[in-house]
């Protein structure tokens, strides 16, 4: 492969002139840049990425850390900040974490080594002490979906409890008074305020919350469809099911229906995220927007401005986004 | 920030010798070694990956060129590269080229200029004689989900033709003789070879194809709905419909659902992929397996192999990889 030395002998000229010209980091005559942009081409020269990166300092990516590049929330997540990245002619690392600290903590030190001066984080393993420090370290972090308290300008996150409370509201709305929880059984704050924003919308409206209403799963299908054989095993008078998300709700509707359980006639149910599924199962879901492309935006948005002026002040306070209410067919009044 | 000169005077070694010991090039006595990770860790010295990337002229990154990374089947691929990258201490670059030739051509550019020695691109978008140039240029270059006859070596492709052949003769195995297709829009081989699995299984079976039978959509769930519309707007006596993917045969389901029609007793339905909705659809869905997990992860130990020891005569003859019908509750036998 040809190399800088052979450009610069080919088009005639110094090899830090040429490296001017590639690099574009300081003036070269118009005769040079020709010269050196004809001769890169016979040699078919490929600048070396690498390379450039060290003179400027950058590697002109966007690093993202996801928990699994897999779970159609990340791709949604992963896909908005690709649309800015590419509008920026940026491209992307993402590396993925798993909500695991050590798997976290390796996937963003390659990020930082890899010389990405925009980071968008989802952190759900690390401490708050520890994203506040490499927070520090690199200027151009930003953390999306959760609040750290010492950089709550840096962060995009989203009213998690609010929405968990809205959607039990709007059952309670329909008459239900008897409503099962599907949980997440992973430990992250977000399964925490979703459960605590159910629990505080029954006792908004004076209803007493049972424990055996509540089921844990895996975030997905197969741990909607456990909890919810789980729930109906116990044989309680449940009549409308709030679950963490829409994977779960799409795992608990395929069971009920699968066991002749008539959605809505029988048993509401309501998701969270308003993911592509909700729109496409049968009956179209009822659920929450997490509107995670229009946080995706913000943040890369903010990790780019934020690592080109890291002096600007960032946005004045933090705010959470709000989660709404989508209503389609799996929510009814209560059965007599 | 601390530079390497900085380690080294604090080290009490040379720039050299801090050099080898950080990028483990050649030889260091162990108290050099000792003295300049004390060093290091004192000053906070983050090792800068760039310049280690041109000192071993890898970035230890594996490149991956996906469709649109938020599709669940690239996600499931990008998913089974991961698991294997990360065994091997890699991280994932990742660009979509969206099927389009100028954002592949450029997604893989940037691929290769941060100098990923493995890579492994899904691209539909470039001809094979460019495909064939790029994998000359990188050894470690492996096709995925595409035959490209002058490196086909190189290429992990699933026989696509054969798993809609399959898919069609299970419908006419259930007595459907009127049975319409859904294609995808997409002018790409996968699309024209599933469909004409389709075509040959009616003919091979004496049933004349007609074109009217036939609807063209977007490869995602809403098209699989608007072609729905337009097959059933057309008054036409099918029973049973073959989908170009599971996404479409959801969008398909749900439609048909909401409009009474019922899954399997009116109307059966089989996708293809069998990607993660399909077992949670309601009815599950009957479809083909398109093993992507085991192709993804042939791909990338092939690539990193080739990476290794471009010498090495890869596999002797391209390999199709065969799709298999998995049976679930959407197809039944034909109404009379």
């Amino acid at each position: 492969m040809a190399t800088i030395k052979d450009v610069a002998r080919e088009a005639g000229v110094s090899v830090a002139t040429t490296s001017r010209v590639i690099n574009k980091t300081s003036y070269a005559s118009e005769a040079a840049t020709q010269a050196v942009e004809k001769a890169m081409k016979k040699l078919g020269y490929r600048p070396n990425a690498n390379a450039r990166a060290l003179v400027s300092k950058s590697s002109n990516a966007i690093g993202v850390l996801v928990g699994d590049v897999s779970a159609p929330f990340f791709g949604s997540m992963v896909k908005a900040i690709d649309s800015i990245a590419s509008q920026k002619e940026q491209q992307l690392l993402i590396g993925s974490g798993y909500h695991d600290p050590i798997k976290e903590r390796n996937a963003i030190n390659l990020l930082i080594n890899s010389r990405c001066e925009s980071l968008v984080v989802h952190s759900k393993g690390l401490s708050d002490s520890e994203l506040t420090a490499l927070a520090e370290e690199v200027p151009g972090m930003v953390i999306i979906n959760r609040v750290v308290p010492q950089i709550a300008n840096r962060c995009i996150a989203l009213d998690n409890y609010k929405g968990s409370f809205i959607a039990t509201e709007h059952l309670i709305q329909n008459g239900h008074q008897h409503i099962g929880y599907i949980c997440s059984s992973h430990g992250i704050e977000d399964a925490d305020d979703r459960k605590q924003g159910y629990l505080d919308a029954l006792k908004h409206y004076g209803i007493t919350p049972q424990e055996e209403y509540i089921e844990y799963g895996e975030p997905d299908e197969s741990g909607g469809e456990l909890s919810t054989v789980n729930l109906l095993a116990k044989n309680i008078p449940i009549t409308a099911i709030a679950t963490y998300n829409d994977d779960m709700a799409a795992g608990c509707l395929a069971l009920l229906q699968e066991n002749g359980i008539k959605i809505p006639q029988d048993m509401s149910v309501i998701g969270y995220d308003d993911g592509h599924i909700a729109r496409f199962i049968y009956p179209r879901l009822t659920t929450i927007r997490y509107p995670i492309q229009v946080m995706a935006n913000a943040a890369v948005k903010l990790s780019l401005e934020l690592a080109k002026s890291p002096q600007v002040k960032p946005i004045e306070a933090q705010k959470l986004f709000m989660p709404i209410l989508v209503r389609r067919a799996s929510v009814g009044i209560a059965p007599k």
